[in-house]
């Protein structure tokens, strides 16, 4: 039995939970939060909620610690911070900023004498995977990565700081001509403007100036001004009951050419279709979570990614069943 | 520079040497045969060809042998057998006998100090370490491989071995509704029937009795009883102009729920579409390949399958590179 701690109580904490109760290995046993544990409801009858400054008080109970928090500030102070005093296990997104983030964690989980896996999820996660094991195999080829139909927070909040809005959610959607070229083989050259659209669906305050608020979004530079965006105006109504899960997905496609003249085409696609994004990527965490405490135990020390885990300790299975069974 | 030999020059031998020529880092130096090594032409100019009966003269040249044989009865006595000697792996893909073979290729390789990487391909190979990778994620799901559309050897032949048959190419097909409603997450219950059909083209012999050749194609038990089969008879003309190519694929898609009630649903899909089935294993080989080394050079000895290799070792480029790149 895994024990393990969550830091941070939001969506992502809540999907670890839930993805916990779907693997009878796995023991939640504290979920710390930087709130008033009082205030913090979580699901798990037989776990508990402690403060974040009493976690080094709860060292004996986690075996490894699931940090939940966001990627742009939370994260490249936390799990640096804890990798010192126990086996951590994080799901950094911050794409340029990995490396950085890397070798904070190693030198941290070395010192602490851990192990740390960190940019797990399913971009960066399962697609980078599956963007290696295809650049492998095909190394004549182009890698192509779409992402959506699905909400992102990062650009909904975006919309949420301009003037006169109340509540937005965006998504992101792949251009379905330029997939399907994509997965002919014909390696189309794609602008950022040939590969995803933006749709935008904002809750206004009463009066204010909607073409002000469209010209806004449209124009916002890195967010939206390199995309055909669309912007559609809908009540508060509207948003509660249409727009409340966050479904995500995407696709990593690779095709290559193989033969003395590179005369055969393939076609390689890794695709997901999540109804709930956070839930997804918790489901990852947990998995490799099981993988995090085989490589402790064999005496690994320090950070890895996704990259650095062989399949098979992601499963509960033994070898000899998974050469019986899965192989 | 990885130094390798060739055990078997058919499709898929063939394949792996083309496959050599794509990655920089390999180099091939031999390639072994049954037949009269003077009879056998390669594409490299710079490799030799050399009777497998003088093989062991050649162990200081070769990192790895790469050993082409057949499944059937090539390579249960091979892989074990030169396992002593080399640095070896293989595509053995009969998969109710993977446990056996991988004991007697593990007691082997343990014996000469080498390692061995045995069921590297696609199905197993590719599609196996997606089975394991969903399943891990999604533990409350249900996992379904299709195959095709592609062409079996193991069918084609068997249609061959009929009275009055001249040659003969069978298609797997995947049935698109079974895969539609599995991508739907529905998880429906499908028979052998119900997932795939087969297509055959047959050039029988003038005056063969064709309605004879049919019934015994479609009742022929195992192979074909259990599909809906169609027989199309057509002239060597036709299947030397429209069935010359070895294409073949398919897709690994798990479906699962997820939230503390199972709330959610999640589909994973890996698909492929390949227009060479021996040219896309002998890539997964040779990424493997690279893969087997950097394993031998850490110290590790025995038998191993795709499911034991951390994704890294596939690729030429350093940790930072694919933390910076691929990530």
């Amino acid at each position: 039995m895994t024990k393990i701690g969550i830091l941070g109580y939001g969506n992502l904490g809540r999907g670890v939970e839930c993805a916990i109760k779907q693997n009878e290995d796995m023991e939640l046993t504290y979920v710390f939060t930087r709130r008033d544990p009082a205030t913090v409801k979580i699901l798990t009858d037989s776990a508990k909620v402690a403060s974040v400054n009493d976690i080094l008080n709860h060292k004996d109970e986690i075996d490894i610690l699931i940090i939940c928090g966001g990627s742009a500030t939370d994260l490249p102070e936390q799990t640096p911070e804890y990798a010192k005093h126990f086996n951590v296990i994080d799901s950094f997104d911050t794409h340029a900023k990995i490396p950085d983030h890397f070798s904070n964690v190693d030198r941290s989980a070395k010192e602490g004498g851990h192990i740390a896996l960190i940019s797990v999820g399913w971009d960066p996660g399962m697609f980078s995977l599956n963007r290696v094991y295809a650049s492998a195999i095909l190394p004549d080829g182009a890698d192509y990565t779409f992402w959506g139909r699905g909400v992102s927070q990062g650009h909904s909040d975006a919309i949420r700081r301009i003037e006169g809005v109340l509540d937005a959610r965006q998504y992101t959607c792949p251009i379905e001509s330029a997939v399907e070229s994509v997965r002919k083989g014909e390696q189309p050259e794609l602008s950022t403007r040939q590969k995803h659209t933006r749709e935008c669906f904002v809750v206004a305050a009463d009066g204010a100036d909607l073409a002000k608020i469209e010209k806004e979004i449209k124009e916002m530079p890195n967010y939206f001004a390199d995309y055909d965006t669309t912007v559609t105006f809908i009540s508060k109504e509207e948003l509660d009951r249409d727009h409340q899960g966050i479904p995500h997905g995407g696709m990593v496609i690779r095709s290559g050419r193989t033969g003395w003249d590179l005369e055969n085409k393939h076609v390689i696609e890794y695709s997901l279709k999540l109804d709930s994004n956070p839930e997804f990527t918790s489901s990852v965490l947990i998995a490799y979570a099981r993988a995090a405490m085989r490589m402790h135990a064999e005496g690994q020390r320090g950070c890895r990614t996704v990259l650095d885990v062989p399949p098979a300790y992601l499963s509960r299975m033994s070898g000899d069943e998974l050469r019986a069974h899965m192989l």
